[in-house]
C-alpha cells in the first residue's frame, strides 16, 4: 500500500527500490518489488538486499501477517514478466552509489529492518552525511511492541542495524507503532477503495483480506493498522505529525531485544549512560489520524 | 516523608521496618530508620537488609539526591539514642517470620530495591503466597527512567531481584515514576508544612532543601517529586489510582538494564516470549494528583 501510494504521488521522483526480509524472505521481497513495478508501470531498479541481519543467522519472517506470498496469499506474483530483472547491484551498493551521485538530495524511506542502510554506513563513511533524509518505519516509543511486549517487528528484525543507523548522525525521522496503530482502515474504508476508480482497488481489497483476519485474531481489531502507509504519509506531508528530538538506542540483548528507548533530554544524567554524547534524531510523537487516513485513501483511489 | 506519613496514619499497624541501600548504604539506612523511630516515638523492630544486590557487587548509592546522610545533609542522625538498636534478625528473616506468623495479613511496602523481598522468596517457598499485598515503588511504565533513559532507580538498584519478585505470583501492585513524577510539592506547599502545627514541620522543610536543589539542576523543576509519599498514598487509599493488570518483566542486561516492561495483554503473541505464562501483577496507571497531594500534606501536617 505504501509503495502504491508513492507510485501515485507525482511530487516524488522514485529512483529505485531495495529489498529486505521481514514479512517475507529477501528473495521473495525482490520478486514482490518487481511485481509492484509491473503493476504500477514503473521501470526503476530493484536492488536486492541482505538475506540475513547484521549479526547473521536466519531472519524472522512474519508470514502469518501477510501470508506466505506477502500479498495475503492471492497468487498474483506469478504474473511478473520475464523482462523484469533485479539490479545487478546489491542494495547497499545501490544506496551508496545513488547517494554519492546525488549528495544531499536523496530521501531513503526504510519500511523494513535497517540491514541494508547499516551495511551502506559500514561500507562508505560519507554515506550518512550525504543523505538528505532517512525516514524509518519502526520502533515502539513509550508503547508496547508487536513482536514481544518490548519490541516492534522492523527493529526486532535487525536490532544491531537499527542501533547503528539511529546513532550514525544521519538526518533521521522515525515513525513507530505508537503512531501507526492509531491509523486504522476498517471494512467500509477498504470497500470504498475497492469500489473507487482506482486501477488497483480490487487488488488492494483482495490483498487485505488475510491481513484483516490476522488483526482480528491477533489484536481483536476489526480493521487494519496502516503501519507502512502512515510512514509514507510522513514522507509526503510531515506537517501531519509532531516530533520529539532525542537520542534513540536499541537494545540488542536480553528479553528487551529490539526495544527502542528515546532520551527526550528532559533530565541531566548523573554519570555516563549509552545515550550520552550520541547524535539526536526525530521521533514521531503525535499524528493527525484523520488527515493521514484521508491522504492514504486519496492516493490509493487515484485512477 | 513516606515513613512519617505512615507513622501519622492510625489505620496502619506498623510492625517493623527493614532497610536497603539506594539513597544511602544499607547500614546508614538502618541508622536513619532508627532515627525516624525515635523522631516518631515508635518502638518497632528495624531489621537490616542486604548490603548488596542479588548478583553481588557494590550497590549504586544515589547520595546526590538526598545528600550523604540521606536526609539532605542536615546533621540530625547523631541524635539517635544508644538505646535504639537494630534487630538481631536480617531483613529477609524478619520478613519471613512476620509473614509466617500472620499468614494473609501482612502488607509489605517496598520503597527501595527489592533485594530483601527476593531473598525471602528464595529462602521460604511459602513466603509469597502468605503475603496479603506487596506494594512497590519502582519502575517506569511507558515513561523515561531516572537513572538512565531506560531505568528507574529502585529497579536499577537490583534488577534481578525485581524480575524475581514481579514474577513470583505475589499479590503485587507497583507504583512507577510514570505516576510519581506527576505528584509535585512546590515551595509554597513546603512552607505550608513548615508553618503548620506539625511536630516535624521544620525538619521536613530543612530535609527537602537539598532534594529541591537537586530537582532544579537535574530536571529543571521548581518543586519536588513525591515518589515514596505517592506510593504510601496508594497503601492508604488505592481508590486514588487506577491500575492495569499484566505481566511485568525487568531487563537484567544490556543498555536497558533495569527497564520494566508491562505486557498489558492487548495482543495474542505468535510464539513464545519471556512474558508468556508468567503471573500478572497490578501496575499503577493513573493517579488523582490533587487528592494524593492533599493526603500527603494532611498527614505530614498532623500535630
Amino acid at each position: 500500500m505504501a509503495i502504491l501510494m508513492a507510485f501515485n504521488s507525482p511530487e516524488l521522483e522514485i529512483i529505485g527500490m531495495t529489498t529486505i526480509f521481514g514479512n517475507v524472505s529477501t528473495p521473495l521481497a525482490t520478486t514482490n518489488a518487481l511485481y509492484l513495478c509491473e503493476l504500477g508501470g514503473l521501470h526503476i531498479p530493484v536492488a536486492e538486499g541482505s538475506s540475513e541481519p547484521l549479526k547473521g543467522g536466519v531472519p524472522r519472517i512474519a508470514d502469518f501477517v501477510h501470508g506466505a506470498d506477502g500479498f495475503g496469499n492471492i497468487n498474483v506474483v506469478s504474473t511478473v514478466k520475464k523482462s523484469s530483472q533485479k539490479s545487478e547491484q546489491a542494495a547497499c551498493d545501490f544506496l551508496i552509489q545513488k547517494v554519492a551521485d546525488n549528495p544531499g538530495e536523496i530521501t531513503i524511506v526504510a519500511l523494513g529492518p535497517l540491514t541494508n542502510v547499516a551495511l551502506a554506513i559500514q561500507k562508505d563513511p560519507s554515506f550518512g552525511s550525504n543523505i538528505d533524509e532517512l525516514i524509518v518505519l519502526g520502533g515502539a516509543f513509550f508503547a508496547s511492541g508487536n513482536v514481544t511486549p518490548a519490541a516492534e517487528a522492523n527493529i526486532f528484525g535487525d536490532p544491531e542495524a537499527a542501533d547503528l543507523v539511529f546513532t550514525a548522525g544521519i538526518n533521521t525521522q522515525v515513525i513507530g507503532i505508537n503512531l501507526t496503530t492509531q491509523v486504522i482502515l476498517n471494512e467500509e474504508d477498504l470497500l470504498e477503495i475497492k469500489n473507487s476508480n482506482s486501477k488497483h482497488g480490487d487488488y488492494l481489497y483482495d490483498m487485505t483480506r488475510f491481513y484483516r483476519s490476522w488483526h482480528l485474531s491477533s489484536d481483536g481489531l476489526d480493521g487494519i493498522f496502516l503501519h507502512d502507509p502512515t510512514c509514507m504519509a510522513a514522507v509526503l506531508n510531515s506537517s501531519l505529525f509532531t516530533y520529539r528530538t532525542g537520542v534513540v538506542r536499541v537494545e540488542t540483548q536480553g528479553l528487551c531485544t529490539g526495544l527502542t528507548v528515546l532520551d527526550m533530554g528532559l533530565k541531566e544524567w548523573v554519570g555516563d549512560n549509552p545515550w550520552v554524547r550520541k547524535p539526536a534524531i526525530k521521533v514521531g510523537w503525535t499524528v493527525n489520524t484523520t488527515e493521514v487516513k484521508k491522504l492514504v485513501k486519496d492516493l490509493l483511489m487515484r485512477p
